[in-house]
């Protein structure tokens, strides 16, 4: 069995993965504003991309699948401008909630929440302990640019960001890698982001609007993204959720 | 813009769309054990091509785009069999809500819920109602093979069903036109389902799990479903979802 | 022990009902506007009545007993009327969830909801699964109008309707055979309904005030309504429910 | 216009009543054991009476309306005997809430709710407290004995309790004026009450099951009730509800 | 240990407290106006005193900790002027219920929520009782000065009140005794209360604000105010308490 | 009027703070175990003393006042031990939203909420995102320990640790600065605490309980705590929070 996606695979093969103890990939993104030049989908496909080429490092070790993406998290910040649709946190953590209390009804007791959207960070801290608690099974939650070794290697990788940002360079690069004929190369080439991060000075904390940070709805640098580079990002990212899947201590 | 994907489109583009007054079509689906020969996400895939072939038919007439799936819906009945996730009412009340209420403060006001799973219809009535009224708009649901056209066109189209059944002759022949190598031939072809309806005796109704009624999870004849009745079938709804769409009375 | 009513029984007699399994109906109406010529109490009333007149019919094989009427259902469509008055769902809801809880926990197992109001029958579905699930009995949620044999007794009663529309034939009948002091027969003669149906084209449905529909608040022809065919009707849904009860496959 | 009661009336009626800033009494009360000898709607039959009776001395002077009965309050303490049905407080502020919004939706803005159930009491407090500020109207509670001019009348009819208790001299007499055939005389003469408060030791409360007071359900003497007795003391509750109502500053 | 402040203490203390059936003793106040002399926290300063007064009577019987003050109750009837706080129910509910559940996990069984404010009154009779029949402990509530003995020596200290009123007589003594440099006593001796009760003609409830009652937000007569009477007051609260802790039936 | 603490102050002095517009500082702590050698109140003190500094620094430029602390949060994952307390999130989120609604009803525009407790953290950051959107005002959050020029002071002091662990050097200082009769100095000396993360490797976090971590409930260095660093670390924190306040572009 080389299929990945739980959507692709029938009850009786998604009951043997169960009765295997697979470990459940659930990619976790948005569907927001990302700038003139990106479809609103970003977040939700590079989660998913990301879990599947995690999956396919993983599965000759140990039996893994992929849940449909909950492509829908909390994007109220991007409601200014279009093409945004948001939840509130209660939905939010209903859809989570109900999604992981179906897999261990179903006898999976290995979940990782894997998100693509800043947004959704603290609240999937919140979500995935109250869940793992109730259900009585580890429930992971991990953003992907922040995992350790990714946070390394996408530094390396960049040529004038840090980190992941949004719509700027390592995002425009990894569509720019899986769907090219989605991006608008004319306004990523020419338009200008933010360098701003969400949080205030000193670290103290509050809701803002994007549209109070940048007119373009971009933070970094579009223009210098390459499929090259978005390649080697995404490649970073699987190779690093791969390694802490198998990694001694998770589960 | 030829597109109709949400999800692929970006945020100007959205913008435009919602100056526009566009139809926005929301597939509402499924991700639930459907027999040993169909994978899981067939209501979510059927509810989401016809939106698009709707969609298609429609746009040269009117602005229209097609949302992000629903892909999951409310399948307690069939939690019994391997494969299947549910989210409870007031979790599926609150993500088209928030979608709903999402794609009103954007701008679009002509919505509608289609959807392609048994489970939903009623919760989708409470629920479309609910939304409407609470957001001043009208919010439609309409589960696609219950059309009244549809309904007709399929009766001539299958020869040993009258309707679409559970992973039957209907909902088999419409995978095997849009994903065949996800289907497993074999098991379609020796697969005896049953021939009963979720409702009790005289319209009597009370909670009853999939498994009482079936032991393979099939309602109907997959036996005799072919590519050729799915294309078939597929047109035909798209084609009455196009026409109430454009219907003098709708909006 | 002849008494049905659950308000007049005392409380030995009711654990005496409990220890011998007896069926519990529960009456759901609604109290809203019906015409300028019917008192706003309609749907409770009849589906009261009905309940009491099977229950007469059942207790000879069967023990059985009529709890008192949830009077108050859905009926924000006919707000845009006086004298109605309306529940939201989640409180619809939790007062039919208390009540099967309460029964559950005095030992009752078997238990029908009998609706009289077309507003609550989306929502009682959805309510009487969820119930019956959460208590792990049968709790059955039943619309006197749609029982399949009252659906066909009714059609050969009626003269101008084909089944039982809102304040029209059928129901101004029924109240002038129960309550004919109540009816302003002056208003009955004189008042045109609508004949429309709450479902839009082709089974798209959204929210409607009934005052889209019809001024007079009635959908029918209650001129043509006497007590005799009152008298039929109740009798025919009653036998219809009756029947029901004691079949093989309910319980 | 002599028909006070809501249910009885058409709507225009009501629109009618509506229109003279009519008052509506909510008469409300429980469903529950109320001893061997008494049906178990002792509260709602008392409740829905002084109501009634009220509105008849009220209506020359005020219009007046007296709605359908809420016949389930919080009955917990009850439920180790048969035939109770209790809600939670959430679905019991729910139905309130609902009842006062519909009301003042439909233009009445002078609402009491008529208590006839020691349960009720603190939670109707809460509620109606809740509700008035939220809907901007005045929303009263009162609980028929504790109305300061009734709790005296009360007293000089009573012979062996000092106030009204469960099931008891006072409410047996007011059954035994009303429904005398559903009184059980025989355990009315033999059944001894408790004599004891549902508060504990020095003004400190807990929850407590009435079961632990009393293998009877009964607190107080039924066997001395009579029919006379009850009229005076309907009456007198009704005449000082009356005058409440007709009291200068309470609306 | 003399310590009687659940703050103050180690977890293994608290442990050893628990393994002992400690009773907890939960003050229950308010952060609300009392008028233009006392600092807003008078209702929780208060119900604290008296229980760390009553737990050092107790502790030599009985172990017996002084939980943390919910400092913020239900106040929305003094919004209306300045520095008032409130919860509304539900959360009110919530911290409640966490606290006693927090303390029943910890293997406390004995808990006694004393309440130091009028407006807390009915919903801690709701609140006591869910909770303590949810979790299958004895959870008390009580106000201070409503406890029988509290109210018959108040009387007799007090010259111009009969009772505890908001910020008259008995508050501002008890405050003078406790925090005198937070009182103004400019203020207090010229400041002129209402002597009205917050409860309508013959007992009928509705919400009112306190500003509808006194411009000053003093019920009572603070100008006889002295430390002296204060002290007396505390210790007869303090007194009551205890015996009622130490009481044969209580637990 | 130099009084920083709302609870102290008078009415009429919290409605002339409101009209200047005054800064609030809302301390949110916690009740839980902190080690054998602190008491349980240690981050809801530490939080309140940091406000109270910070408010004593920065008044002579803003009005500011210190509101009563939110003793309580989230330490689900201290239950395992004695002495703990835990609020759940949605009720944590209450409670905070009804003190800001509140705060801006009584006219205050600027909060910040200063949290002392590393389970709060994420939440917070949820909360006072949702609540500064509702009540459209700045609702900030932050975290002592993680302000920035905090961390770095914390660094530059701490001898064993490098940041605040939980009951090590950094909170065992401070408590020593304080309330220095209650810790226990002979188990300071001599607990074990560990050194690890709550959060997992390489960046995915799941629910752990604190006892997995550490039998001691410690982790850090309390040995080495001063009172002497403890003055230092809370002064380090109160001049970097007045900092922030004042800063140009936080309000």
């Amino acid at each position: 069995m080389t299929e990945v996606l739980w959507a692709n695979l029938r009850a009786p093969e998604l009951s043997e993965l169960a009765r295997r103890n697979a470990i459940v990939l659930v990619p976790v993104g948005s569907m927001e504003q990302h700038g003139p030049h990106l479809p609103v989908q970003v977040d939700s496909l590079l989660a998913t991309e990301i879990c599947i080429r995690a999956a396919r490092r993983v599965r000759e070790r140990e039996p893994v699948v992929v849940a449909p993406t909950v492509w829908c998290g909390l994007a109220e910040h991007h409601m200014d401008f279009g093409g945004t649709m948001t939840l509130d946190f209660d939905t939010f953590r209903g859809v989570l909630r109900c999604i992981c209390q179906s897999l261990v009804r179903q006898g999976f007791r290995r979940i990782l929440l894997l998100n693509g959207h800043g947004g959704n960070v603290s609240a999937l801290n919140v979500i995935a302990g109250d869940i793992g608690r109730e259900l009585e099974a580890p429930v992971f939650a991990a953003t992907y640019c922040y995992l350790a070794g990714t946070a390394q290697r996408y530094k390396d990788i960049l040529e004038q960001q840090e980190n992941v940002r949004h719509a700027g360079e390592a995002e425009s690069s990894m569509v720019l890698a899986l769907l090219p004929e989605l991006v608008d190369r004319e306004s990523m080439a020419h338009t200008q982001g933010t360098m701003t991060n969400m949080v205030g000075p000193s670290g103290a904390y509050r809701f803002r609007s994007f549209a109070e940070l940048t007119e373009t709805g971009v933070n970094g640098v579009p223009a210098v993204a390459t499929a090259e580079k978005g390649e080697l990002l995404l490649d970073a990212a699987a190779e690093e959720l791969a390694e802490t899947l198998l990694g001694d201590e998770l589960w």
